[in-house]
């Protein structure tokens, strides 16, 4: 096991009916920034549970927050909170909104010129403004770690940024908030989460038999309850299971003492920020490939993940098959819930892709994987195989 | 899944060479109480990489804290706390220089009369003084939870109390440092982790698959690299392995949203208060046979557990037969470590710890179990069954 630091300060209030928590939960005394996309939470009864809680508290609003926020949004809600005194944000939504109210909290007290350095050139986060939120999508874990990723449309960049600054306070799940999801928002937060694990996980071995085993506690829960919530929105159980699983995915604890990749995370993002698909079909796209390409420095954890998760057995000799065959196990679950795996399935041309992709990362001076071997070419060489 | 309520803010710094981290870790500012127990420490080497990782503080100690410390004990360090104004406790130990350190953080700062009523009477611990710690004996899990077990030498009582004032803000996890242990303190250890696992796992289904599996992850890890810590005592992996499933036994997640039971802990408290047994000694002794008392109402999880961590496949009309052998199983890995598991293997009179300890129970009005339907008779037939 390598050397590692722990430390999640966030606290955890989940379960049906817990959004009346916000009562005691935030702050009374200072004027609260309720964070939102699109309108959804206003549909689906969130917005007003959370207005309802927040009681007699100066209440102001930012709603409009995109998918993949971008940074110019964000600064938009800085301007406000500079202009309204804001004490206390509260995201309501999923890791988007999650995301940009970290970026928003911390961009409002940043003592630099522009923001755009805290994820461009790794400017110092010193304080934030405090923050909390209400999670209507299982996904990101952005609920539950200080992490936070950030578009800017004038470059299309896509970069991120942590700090310990950003962590929420709390983080209320409630189950019930997911039931009227799209399909495919469900299906890309299980996708997701479960890449997640595997960047934390499907590496070099450095015998952490705890680690392993907790991150395929996850996989396996978000295989087995995955196809539940698809086929019965409304099945409690289900979706409390998927919404835990997801937060546990990206909590800190399942990288403890082992090495990390997020190879397939740097590529998908640079799919998200030239051609726009989504962050889970990036990773859908990009992880089977990517597996294959590295199949031998990942092979002994990829034969243990094909034999615990899909009953994969092997015999000497016959490691190779058995890792082919834990790769193709892995793309066909993600087919399973209706998530394409090809980029030609999103109408991008592979070539295209690769060239792009790889100027750029080789620009930045970028080398990828848990090893840090993963050069531009490479990357090059497995965006083509996505075809 | 139950509805639940998670924070654990412990920083935990865990590896090779870590202790040296105090000098950023403890308040430079303040007086520091450097707590430890019989001075084993002094003998391998902590003691010193202690004081000289704390520098140029001004430094105090009080040694001598006993296994399953003592209230008694503990106030004289309250009383060297306030004459020394002390500003910062470091616990340097196991599990018992952890807990007394809890208890006289919360001592040193009690408003009312007699600090024991935080423990007899539930009396509300306000504040605490601040403490870290140094573990050199994975078993507990006190170096991540809010927990403290208090013995008291006059009235032979053993109770738990429970807050948030007395997290550690952070705790050193050094495998090194666990070299020397004694073996029967690492077979104590492995156990008393194993049945903190039982309490959280063990009992009637909430459809929680993912705490399910990562419960299941601690055992296996348990079963797995215990064995090899108590062959070879030097094997700095295993070491780490234990460490680290000994504190995720413990430290809350485990917990999340399901039923807890603890009985097996609350009779095993009783047994060490009355008798002087070794904490996890007592826990062996009646974990197998209140399983069998409670085999009906455990029996889902009993199948699913002897499968999923001994592999005991079973049919339908076997269920019975199968949740026995998976009872047998566990009382055999204690005992394959070295663990009596009989009362009169310690030479312990059955009958006479069931009549003193149910009538205690019933002195107090205790029901035990995670649907508080275990009365102080059903503990007699338990106890007379642990002869």
């Amino acid at each position: 096991m390598l050397n590692f630091e722990y430390c999640n300060p966030v606290k955890i209030v989940f379960g049906k009916g817990t959004i009346t928590e916000l009562d005691k939960l935030v702050p009374a005394d200072v004027s609260v920034l309720v964070l939102y996309g699109g309108g959804s939470i206003k549909k689906n009864g969130v917005y007003s549970q959370v207005i309802a809680a927040l009681g007699k508290r100066r209440v102001l609003e930012f709603s409009g927050i995109e998918p993949n926020p971008f940074c110019e949004t964000c600064m938009k809600a800085v301007e406000m909170i500079k202009q309204e005194k804001i004490g206390f944000l509260l995201a309501v939504g999923g890791g988007s909104v999650l995301d940009a109210a970290k970026f928003i909290a911390a961009a409002a007290r940043y003592d630099g010129t522009d923001p755009w350095d805290i994820l461009a050139k790794g400017a110092a986060v010193k304080s934030a403004v405090p923050l909390g939120a209400v999670l209507t999508l299982p996904a990101t874990g952005s609920e539950m770690n200080a992490n936070s990723v950030i578009s800017k449309a004038a470059s299309g960049e896509k970069l991120f940024f942590s700090s310990p600054c950003v962590y929420p306070q709390f983080s209320i799940l409630d189950p019930e908030t997911t039931f009227t999801l799209p399909a495919r928002q469900t299906i890309n937060g299980i996708v997701d989460a479960y890449v997640h694990v595997f960047e934390q996980y499907m590496t070099f071995d450095v015998n952490a038999p705890l680690q392993d085993r907790q991150a395929e506690s996850v996989l396996l829960t978000l295989i087995e309850e995955g196809p539940k919530v698809i086929q019965k929105p409304l099945d409690y159980d289900a979706r409390a299971n998927v919404m835990w699983a997801a937060t546990n995915a990206l909590n800190g604890l399942l990288g403890c003492g082992v090495p990390q990749d997020w190879a397939t995370h740097m590529i998908g993002h640079e799919l998200t920020a030239f051609y726009g698909i989504d962050h889970a079909q990036s990773l859908a796209v990009v992880l089977p490939r990517l597996l294959t390409h590295c199949k031998e420095a990942k092979k002994a954890k990829l034969l243990q993940y094909g034999e615990r998760i899909f009953g994969l057995k092997f015999t000497a000799g016959d490691e190779c098959k058995a890792a082919d065959a834990a790769i193709k196990a892995t793309e066909e679950f993600f087919n399973s819930l209706g998530m394409h795996t090809r980029l030609s399935d999103y109408k991008i041309d592979a070539n295209d892709a690769a060239v792009k992709i790889s100027r750029r990362l080789k620009e930045r001076g970028t080398m990828l994987g848990e090893r840090a071997d993963l050069s531009p070419e490479d990357v090059s060489e497995i965006l083509i195989s996505c075809v």
